[in-house]
Parts: C-alpha cells; structure tokens; sequence
C-alpha cells in the first residue's frame, strides 16, 4: 500500500505537500528557511495542527544544519535559535500544538547549554540538540498515530466481532489523515488500521462544509490509498445511517479532536456535534481520536472552551479549480465563485463541542478510555502524573 | 412589504423570474410559448414544483390567447391543447405536481367541448376553459400558500405562546418560498406570516448542499423581503440549536414536502430528516408546510417512497459568479469549479424520508394536523373525500 506523506524529511532537507493544489496536483515545495515555513503555513499550504508545528520545528533544524546560526557564543546560539522559533509562532498564534512544540524545543537547546561545554563544541551540542528535539516530534507523532490506528482499530474489532468476512464500515468528518500530521493520521489512522488488518468494508466521508476539508483532502487519502471510500454532504449523514447502515455493517462515526477537556467533553470541526447525535439515534458507536497531547486536564467542561467565528465569505463563497464547457477540470486555473446571497449574515463557528454523553470512546496512543459506570470519562489511566497535578 | 414574485401573469403575458441568475441579478424572461415554457424548465430558471406547473399552465394559455391554435373544430382544438400539454409533460417527467395540472387541464378543456356548442362558439369555448383552469392554478397556489401560512404561524403562537414581545425563531431547509411557488411560499409562508404578525425574531436558513438552494435563493427571499435572517451550513444546525435556542427562542424547524405519505412519512430535500432528529433531541418542534396536492393516501408508508439518486458532480463541483481578486462578485461571470476529488465515489440522493414520529405538525391549507393519542397522523379532516376512498 503506497503511504501517503505531507512531510517528506532527511537531515538538511524537508518537503512539504502543498495541500492547495490538492486533490488535482501533488506538489511538494522545499522547505529550508524558517521564512519558507512561515509563508507555507501562513498560506495553508500546510494545515492541521501536529503538520504545522512539525513543519516548523523542522524547518528551522535544516537552515540550522546549513549553517544558518552565525553565531558562535552559547548564548547567541540560543538566542538566535529562540528568536527563529518565536518568529515561527507568529505563523498561526492559536495553534496549540506549535506553541508546545516551541517551549519543548527552546528547552531542548537550553538543556545542551546547560552541559557547559567550550566554544565550539558548545555551540554544536546545542544545534545537535535541538536538531534532535524536532526530528523526536516528528517521530514521535507517527508513532503516536499508528498507536492510536492500533487501538482504535482493536477497541471497534471488539465491539462488533468484526471479522474480514464481516468487516465493518465507518464514517469520517474534516481531514485527521496523513495531511494533517506526520502520517497514518488520527480518526483517518483507524480507518488505516482497520484496513490494513481486513476489518475495513468502507469509509463514508462527509464533505465537511464550509472548508471541504472532507471532500478535498480526506477523499484525497481515501482514493490516494485505494481505501474503498464514498463521500457524502454532510446533511447526508442521517440518510445514510438509516438506509445503509444494516447492509453496509457501518459501526461507528470516527473523528479526531481539536481539544478533549477533562470532563471528556470535545471540541472539533463544526458539524461533529450533530454527527454524535445522528450516531446516537441510530445506534453507531461515537468515537474521538485524540493523542494525549490534546487532552487539557486544566478545563472541566465543554463549557470552558471558546469557539471562534470566521468570516462570511468563506461560506458564501469557495475555490477550485475550474471545470470547463467540456466537463473537465483544467487544474492549471482556479477560481473563487460566490455560492450564496453576499448580503446575507452568516453564523460561522469553527469548531463545535459534542458533550461527552455522546461520546463512546476516546482513543489516544496510550489505549482507548471509554466511559466508567458513573458515566465519566477516566483518563487517570493513560495521563496519571498531569491528572494527579 | 415588497413581495417576491418569480411568475408574473396576466391574461396574453407571462413573466417568469430567471432563477439561475439570482440571487445577483434579478431578471424576468417573458415565456410566450411551450417551447419557451419547456425550455425554461428543462434549464432550471424556474424550479419548485407548484411554479414549474404553473409555468408550463400559464405559457399555454399565453400562445392561445394569442391565437396559437389554429385548429377549427372542436376536436381539433382539444387535439392540439392535449398535444402542446404531453409536450410540456417532457420538460420534467418526474414532477407530480406538472404532471397533475396536466390532467385537470385535459379535462377542463374537454368539459368545455362536452357543452356541444357549434363552430366557432365550440372552439372559443374551449380555449376560455382552458385559460381559467389555467389561471385558477395560479390563483389556488396562491391562495392555499397563504392559508398554510396562517395555519402554520398560528399553530407556533399557539405552542409557545409567541406575542411581539416574545417572538419566535425558526430555522427552514431548501427553498420554499416565492421562488418555488405562486408566492408567499410553503415553509417561507410560514416564516413569513410569522413576520408580518410580528411573532417572528429571527429565520434561519440552512445553504442546503449539493444544490445549495438556501444559500441562493431562501437567503435571497429573506433579504429581498428584509426578514431578519442568518444562513449556516447544513452540519452546523445542531451546534445552532445548542448554543442559541433559549437565546434567540428558537421554537421551529419548518421545512416543504415533496410527498406526504398515508402515516405521516414525509419525503423532502435530503438533509430534512437529520434535522427532525436534532430538533427532537433539543426540543424543537418540527412542522412541514404541504399543500393537500401533495399528500399521497395511497402510498401507507415511507418505505413504499423511491429515493432518487442524482449524478456525482452535483456534489464535487459548483457555479457561481465569479470573484474577482479584489473580493468583488462579478455577476457578468460564471465559473465551474471542482469541490472535491473528482476520483472519489459519491452518494447523491435528492431526498430524504423522515419517519412521522419526529414531526410534531403537518400543516396544510384546510388546517393543521397533529398526531392522535395513538400517535398516529389523521387526514380525515383535511381530506375527507380521499381519505374515505
């Protein structure tokens, strides 16, 4: 099976796919500089949180290996490295997982300082250091997505008996795949695993409106990887539940999580809300695929957790590339078309919160934590030290 | 109020608005003919099925009132009106409603030469049936919509003793309203009797993907008609009722129905029946406006409703006008864009059934209906005659 990757890496070089000429071309830009990583995350060339803060630790460990620290004392060192990494936040400020891959790589490099080395041995303890530290985050997280694969994957297998004689189908919303991390993905990384293990009949996908990050990308992965796949609007999802799920053996609706709180309670792309309760309704699993890094112990309830609005247009209007009087698309233009009333308001959240009643699974790399008797989620298992704290 | 008009009748001029450049150019064609008639349904400019009859109905009585027909004899006369009709009939053969107005308008046609009048009384005796029978359409569309509204906006006040100063908001799916119709609308009456007795706070509009006709055309009625009013996504409905019901009171989903069945079922606008389940698990009513013409007693259930599944580029491609690089809509230009990746498989039916026991009311022009203790729907009162056969 080919695997597809939106970060290509060897010590002094990275690739990164740009995700805006997705799904009609399949480029990848060299990324040395941390001004080229900035631009590509800026532009959304890059996008999902654990690619955009792999993309920039990264960028800044080639343009270190090339020679791009001209300092020489252990504290320019550091100093430059810093300012680099600070200048690289800037690139999407809200992003959790860039500002916790920042504070780990400044402390990496401050930890090589502290070993008291000569100039200028000092020096390259601390760029080996921090080279390291960014190439760990990068390993990290794939071995954290094919964990999450694996016990997702188990945890459905068991619920349902699936068999590769009667494998079972989910469904998916936004895109948690290969794009958006280092690889296999999250919510898109069961899907992976339940495949490669047989247990996979189908993945339904919705499109994921307003961004169509479903119907761009996931449908991408999906054909990319020859995973038996069918996208649907959003507005389908009910449709679909009531008049396929018996025949396609569909088991259980897959998500990641942009933020899980302690209460189990999870914040994600608009439109997961009303596919939890749709799966509730009908009898399908609800499942969260969260690496531990996204669970925040500190905020109690989905309560505490604010949800951004974005702009209008990018309801009322969309891009592509354009479709000609033949039918077929020219990939070399695009264009953005207004799909909607301009004078009509709009209600745009980004992002919505499914209580944790809805919620039959969370599945991070270090197992799956499901609901106790009491009804609550309890990840004193997998997080023991930050749950105490 | 200005009111909205997509047909524009008197007797020898027909006036039909070009729905395909709305909702940025607000253009009337003048259909004189049935080949005008056919081709500008086959085109979609007019769509709904009430206006796609009323079209067809109307455009005839045009081309013979000015002297289209050039037959003499009675049977002639009728000859040629029931050809120019099973013409008409092809523009969209799926349409119940066109399909209706076709056969109450043979038979108009015929009783007028029943009369046994002798030439040339016979054959202008026949064209004048025609005519009324023709007119009456339009008249009764009307007529019944307004009724609906009434019926429906008094059945809301009623549930949540709505007053002005504490109104309502409802949210509505697809397009229902003047563009479909004579005027005023089906579900859009509902809303707008709402509004002009001052009972409504806000509407709600979802875009109602693949076609999106919310976002073009309800957004556009809402505004045109300065009804306060906000389009979200289809996915975003539940986090809507979540966050905003005791907010905004949102009391309502009212949506149209392309056929109501025996028990209550109601097939309509795929993404309807996701939002009877979300509005049942928040406590939103859920109300579907149908004219009796589309109440069908013979069919028991929903199970006997066909589902139409439609080509896949409705869902992986999208026109609009095109915006310009300074953000500007230039509605002298159209684009076609691809949405998705255009290898992906897609699932694409136009409708969906929603099981009557998520519906709380169905109301039409002889009155509102609601379930009985045995939670069952009862037509009896509103179709008495056809009930009983």
């Amino acid at each position: 099976m080919a695997s597809l990757q939106a970060i290509k890496y060897s010590r002094g070089k990275l690739l990164v796919l740009d995700q805006l000429r997705l799904p009609h071309e399949h480029h990848y830009d060299e990324v040395s500089t941390a001004e080229e990583a900035f631009e590509c995350i800026r532009s959304m060339r890059v996008r999902g949180a654990p690619a955009i803060a792999i993309v920039a630790a990264l960028a800044h460990a080639v343009e270190l290996h090339n020679g791009g620290c001209k300092a020489t004392t252990p504290e320019d060192t550091i100093a430059y490295i810093e300012s680099r990494l600070d200048y690289l936040k800037e690139s999407r400020p809200t992003a959790v997982d860039l500002s916790n891959a920042i504070a780990l790589l400044k402390l990496a490099a401050r930890a090589a300082k502290l070993k008291g080395l000569a100039h200028p041995e000092a020096k390259e303890a601390i760029l080996n250091s921090y080279m390291e530290a960014a190439e760990n985050i990068l390993a990290k997280d794939l071995e954290n997505n094919t964990s999450i694969g694996s016990h997702g994957a188990a945890w459905l297998q068991q619920q349902y008996d699936a068999t590769s004689d009667r494998p079972l189908s989910v469904l998916t919303h936004c895109n948690t795949g290969s794009l958006a991390t280092s690889g296999h993905g999250t919510a898109l990384g069961i899907i992976r695993s339940l495949h490669a293990q047989g247990l996979l009949k189908h993945a339904f996908c919705t499109e994921t409106r307003p961004y169509n990050q479903g119907s761009r990308l996931t449908s991408f992965e999906l054909v990319f990887e020859g995973i038996p796949a069918t996208l649907i609007t959003d507005s389908m999802a009910a449709a679909l539940f009531a008049q396929r799920r018996a025949r396609m053996n569909i088991g259980a609706v897959v998500v990641g999580a942009d933020r899980v709180v302690r209460n189990g309670d999870t914040a994600n792309k608009i439109g997961t809300y009303a596919l939890a309760v749709l799966a509730r309704h009908h009898g399908v699993k609800f499942v969260v695929a969260a690496p531990t890094t996204s669970i925040d112990l500190e905020t109690e309830t989905g309560d505490g957790i604010e949800i951004e609005e974005r702009k209008p247009e990018e309801l009322t209007q969309i891009s592509g590339a354009v479709v000609g009087p033949d039918g077929k698309v020219d990939t070399t233009r695009t264009a953005r078309v207004a799909i909607a009333d301009q004078r009509i308001a709009v209600w745009n959240p980004a992002f919505d919160v499914t209580p944790h009643a809805l919620i039959d699974a969370i599945v991070t790399e270090r197992g799956t934590v499901v609901k106790g008797a009491d009804g609550r989620f309890d990840f004193s298992r997998v997080l023991p030290e930050r749950w105490r704290w």
